[in-house]
């Protein structure tokens, strides 16, 4: 039986990290807020709440009556359910740590154009947003990418852990992409510092799942509706940088 | 030979959701920013770099050369090590989806007062972080502890899972005293909704290794250099509420 993944149907956003691994792991699963609508979705999470244990929000992922949710969560349980993470506790606790820190940075990157109100619309915070993204640009992102270079580097191969891809592989290539398309001419300043994550990157999208996954209509394009977002003037704005 | 946990010395912070979890298993550490400074632990740090798989920031918790980073990580390895969590799979999973939530809504508080940039001074945004304390307080804040009340009136005693504390009822004690610092009207607005969530607070407070922790000087007072912190300002803003 396939497992029902729940998330946004029209963006790529936090879901996109459990569907890189499903699809690079060639796991079945539907998914289901594509296929059933979002109504279908806010009433499946209104049912597990109820039965207690319901998800904060979307993605989760499901069997039965079993939902996980959380993406460092959801990738774990697949790491151990599908032999996609090491066998090592040690390098599993690694991965783990990439992966949240890979979350803290999305969460920092949604809210470079969310600054003040993460409900609200971005026109309505535009002036902010050009101060959090003049920050982040010079500051936290080469502080995220330092990280993630050495993370890469220290790898045996051209993978993080061992001489195969784990799901911290896969979410460091939609890292890299995201931030290339919210971020061009910063990222094109930035990435000769990055050989090893670029390398990394270039592996996963060589990947046999991924490569017939990104051709296919279930990847959905980058748009300003999901969390890497371009607006040009957060790329580079009119102040310092 | 004791645990050494690193994090900044002068806050709670991030750091106190694995001080509580250790302090209230008994188990041995030392606070050691606290006892060497935080120069030792920035050396500490590039020392972890170098060799490979440093952390991307404190806290973080070493035994010999082995260091486990990240508030979710440290506290699952904790867990594993020391029986702080559920034998049940499933039970498990749950515990680190409800950390990884609470993690997201430490994540919001903090970015109520640094809605803008992270790394500058609350006098510099604070017109922001009135507009994001003001969504923060009507909207999230409500959201967030409708869903932990849910997931402690689903436990089975007045803990999440099981008939024993774990480390998802420590953090949520400290998510329930960092709020009422921070919010302390708006906390004492809304608290009577959440009965089974002060239930599970008082009982951590109740754990005999809490109740000395507590009282000792081991732990630090909540202030407005940490990550709840309370500005009357944004506690009731002039803004609609």
């Amino acid at each position: 039986m396939p497992y029902r993944l729940w998330y946004w149907p029209t963006i790529q956003g936090r879901g996109e990290f459990v569907r890189l691994a499903l699809e690079a792991a060639g796991i079945d699963y539907l998914d289901c807020a594509r296929l059933e609508g979002v109504e279908a979705m806010m009433a499946d999470m209104e049912t597990r709440a109820k039965a207690g244990r319901g998800p904060f929000a979307p993605p989760y992922l499901a069997l039965d009556n079993h939902a996980v949710a959380q993406v460092a969560n959801i990738l774990q349980f697949l790491g151990q359910q599908h032999d996609l993470a090491p066998s090592n506790l040690a390098d599993r606790q690694w991965i783990n740590q990439l992966q949240l820190t890979i979350a803290d940075c999305i969460a920092e990157v949604h809210s470079v154009h969310h600054p003040v109100a993460m409900m609200a619309y971005y026109d309505d915070q535009k002036d902010e947003a050009a101060r959090a993204a003049d920050q982040f640009r010079r500051e936290r992102l080469p502080k995220y990418l330092d990280h993630f270079e050495a993370a890469a580097r220290h790898g045996p191969t051209e993978w993080l852990v061992d001489h195969r891809w784990t799901y911290a592989d896969t979410s460091l290539f939609q890292l890299v992409e995201g931030l290339r398309y919210m971020f061009p001419q910063r990222m094109a300043a930035l990435e000769s510092r990055y050989p090893a994550l670029l390398r990394l990157r270039d592996a996963v999208a060589d990947l046999p799942g991924i490569r017939a996954y990104l051709k296919s209509d279930r990847r959905l394009p980058f748009t300003t509706e999901g969390i890497f977002r371009h607006y040009p003037e957060l790329d580079c704005g009119s102040r310092l940088h």
